[in-house]
């Protein structure tokens, strides 16, 4: 941690900030420049990070030197993580997930007709959304349990892994039953009870980052899941908010390379919710294969101009099953498989 | 709705798209020009919200008419809502509400001390969290009930009303119990099930902006909570997330008589998020003051250096008093009080 | 400037950078943390910002501890920079300065009508664009140099002062024989060719803020034209570029405050262009008098449903006259008059 | 053209419209809904973008159906333009052009050096700025004419075609002497006069997106120039600014398919200035060809640390020599050659 002072900061001010930080257990290094002097503080962060030093008459600005994040660090574990769906399937290593469906459950036979087309030309991973955060009371809400019974039944009966969103606290037990995977959606990045909630289970958590959240705030995001107990973390950029309003947010692909420096955790990208339009879902999927992503999540509908939701950005499953293909050479050019 | 068609739609693209809406109610006017054809789509908006319009070949663009909110429109209402949140305090009438206090409960006698000095200077609403919504798991997260307790015995042996946030779907009933209104933080501002849940209530209920969230979507998130069945809602602009970093937010004053002419419900500034800064807080509450809000929403403390959260952000006692003098020819210039 | 480096650095990269910075003239002050340790670099910043620390084997990160601005700092020049128009007409003292006219000077009658109501309403200074920055080519380019003509003689025959926009390096001579104060618009804040040319006339200028600027960014741009010799310099904050949609951009009022603490120079406000409503320039007027503002710069149009540009945004002259009107009590509570 | 009216319009603003409307030659079409009447405009558009409806008692909202755009647009010319730089170089055919160097050109050898080993690596076209836009004016402003000298002598001697930045109007016939392409960089992208000033000229221009310019205006821009005669355009994304700050700019690789869909110009990718970070240049490059680009812009310096400008983003020569073998399968892969 940095202190920069004021440079008319008078003594006793002066002595009054070292005499606190000394009390804090922290030690303090002084730097006097011609036109500022800064102090050094070496200590535990912890006990930096809880007193706001930025209000000491005296004091202009404070800089933190380490980063807020801990478990989720590189420095933590230099290793890759790789987390396991199922005795087969895992999601980190070599190989690229493909997590695939419709944005909402609508029935058994719809859900069942997707599954199998997407299997076929290469999803192992089957998402679809029971309850539905829509930024309209009066959109469809999804089908609930309902809907998560259909996703149990189809994923079993086709062997596909699945997941699906979990908006409340008081469902993490319920989807928990039903679904393989957990995912914690945009809007509910910073929703630190249920980060906490399902911190306490052991499955695997897929955390979509905010519209408008960095990716150091993701990372403190997924540090919630961990600290909490539970390492089973895939961090996934569905897309930022910016001003540009040709797409529907911005995807910001450098945050792959940038947190699979920063964090030990697999990245996933999803091109659907990224752009909002289903024309950029090809070429997106391979500018994530090709930057380094560790899988893909893409919205696939049979109807899409039927779908209750989100039938915009949905490929529907021909064109899903000729991506998939023409992802193969990229994957192999950066060393992976899809 | 208007649906704008591509230029070289074929004759049966147009027709099948034309059946369609008819089947769906929907009775379409179509007005060819000489570079595109545009079709105006009159009947129920509800119907026409749900079907994906975009994704039908020879479709170039959607342009909704109408917007997606009802019950918090001025259309819907025109007289400006008043909440009651007693016998004689208001939130949107005449009298400027001033809502006050610490970010953070840490104890019963800071709370009253505070609470004692905000109310001599003129605040009528005590603010203070037990429930702390924090991008850290390390950061100190509230005190829970007792920080409850204490909000409700400092309220009472002061006669002022309470705020303080409501975080989780489980806790409503709790801070129901204990708070005379209830905050949605602005990270919790798309948690749709924690809306729905305090509309159910009968609370008045302070939703703040979201850090990215348009206004559009807030007025969205207010129309969950009218849908739900309590009206007795006051909007929030407490900064939006920006490029620019001289402040913590950008406070986006423009929202207030925006707000005001889309909607009936009352709006307050919380210039201490806004800002992340003390010294803004003066010159700020001025502007939303001379701007037209109906609260003010300020973080005070009297140790701000040993504030557990938001130290920066805290005015002392002595310059909140001095700031309410300050705000009052200028509430008496836009024919209001304070 | 201070350099962390990272925990895994060698002895030889280590000592590499402290020879380097060494031959460089700079003094290191080294702080060896428990996990990390950090280099104060005192001596002259401007050797430093010449060179990338950060491309050294071993840095993690490079944190600058100045500002980059020195002769717009209030470090520099303590007291207020007070612009002179005339020998009776000042930016930047106590009299609130009120800059009205036309988007862009469209004939000599209209700019004459126009003129004498805004006066008799209260305005010292003229605006009227001759060269006009339009997005599309196909838009009204303005009249040039019979625009300015047209200028200065209403602004003589109205004895009112004047300033319009130079776009080109070219024009700089032309413009400041017709008018009185040249403007920088948003789109040439970082044309430093023309920052440069006009930072070697003597006429005051008026800066506006990019519509992505940072107010650092900003004060950089006006340390060009201080630096070429030119002092009469008035920054203007006219509303930044944000994801918001409601209003044509974001008026950052935060902005004055924060540039009044680390400038000298006067600052003032465009509440036209920040909201591109006509509607809101008189709330947004008020609080930017109420938070501080050195002045105004408002469009104002007899007819602006016929105007050549920004009619949307234009106020008539009846309005015009009843916001000032409404302003003088503000700026009385602010101890400022208008 | 859409006219949204309000609900509460009067017989006589309605007539007042409608006659307005069809003096301007325009044929209005009334839709009355339920809730709102709008009128669809049709006529010559260049007549509505002059005449600010918005204004008009009564009237709500106004919607433009057609894009502002016509020679850049695709409507206008189906076919890919292709831009030739000399007989056997192009920009926007099967083969990815690779453009390298320096940021600035600080000498001949130096320049040489660099300009010697990105050939062998692969690169066409040499960059290197002569006149080097600053935010700081203390901060390298570049060589000027000596700098183009030597950017002309490098480029015959390697056989290799140059492109270079140009800031000023006054400066387009000097750089255009010495260059065989001007760059327009990201600060003066609405820059207009410059835009109109190279339209003169018969050279291919480099024309960079604005920091905070939507795709829309960046096609704006591009309009600038061709209308002005010159349709040897070449566009280039090099990131916008965001809230993100791990990065430098945030690269918009959604523009690259966006664009190619509304344009027939070439698009390239910077990935230097997107990330400011040369670990993410390889990883960027990799999804820029993924995703479609026809061309990259890459800064490579053979000594980073000692550059003058942006060492931070700069690679060396080694690692572009095996970024471009890197980039081969993903370019065959996508059915292109690098």
């Amino acid at each position: 941690m940095i202190v920069v002072l004021k440079p008319d900061i008078t003594k006793k001010q002066f002595d009054y900030i070292i005499n606190r930080v000394k009390k804090l257990g922290l030690k303090p290094h002084i730097s006097k420049g011609t036109e500022r002097t800064i102090i050094g503080l070496i200590g535990p962060e912890d006990v930096l990070r809880i007193t706001p030093l930025e209000v000491f008459p005296g004091v202009e600005k404070v800089m933190p030197v380490l980063a807020p994040y801990k478990l989720v660090s590189r420095e933590f574990q230099t290793k890759n993580t790789v987390v396991k769906l199922s005795q087969k399937l895992k999601i980190g290593d070599k190989k690229i997930a493909v997590i695939a469906g419709p944005c909402a459950i609508e029935n058994y036979d719809i859900l069942y007709e997707i599954a199998k087309k997407i299997k076929e030309a290469g999803a192992t991973i089957l998402r679809g959304g029971a309850f539905k955060p829509r930024t309209s009371p009066y959109s469809f809400q999804g089908l609930g349990e309902e809907g998560l019974k259909y996703l149990k039944q189809v994923g079993e009966s086709l062997n596909m892994s699945t997941v699906t969103e979990v908006m409340d606290t008081r469902d993490v037990g319920l989807v928990s039953r039903y679904s393989d995977m957990l995912q914690i959606g945009a809007r509910n990045m910073q929703n630190f009870n249920l980060l906490k909630e399902v911190g306490q289970t052991k499955k695997p958590i897929l955390l979509k980052r905010g519209l408008s959240s960095t990716i150091k705030e993701l990372l403190m995001s997924a540090e919630y899941i961990l600290s909490s107990g539970n390492f089973n973390v895939i961090l996934c950029e569905r897309g930022i908010r910016t001003f540009e309003d040709a797409t529907r947010n911005t995807l910001d692909i450098s945050a792959v390379p940038i947190i699979k420096k920063l964090s030990h955790l697999p990245v996933i990208v999803d091109p659907s919710h990224a752009s909002g339009k289903w024309e950029l879902i090809s070429p997106l999927s391979k500018a994530a294969v090709a930057v380094g992503c560790d899988g893909l999540l893409i919205e696939v509908h049979t109807k899409p101009e039927e779908a209750f939701s989100d039938g915009n950005q949905s490929l529907i499953p021909n064109r899903f099953k000729e991506l998939i293909k023409e992802l193969k050479p990229i994957a192999k050019a950066t060393k992976r498989e899809i």
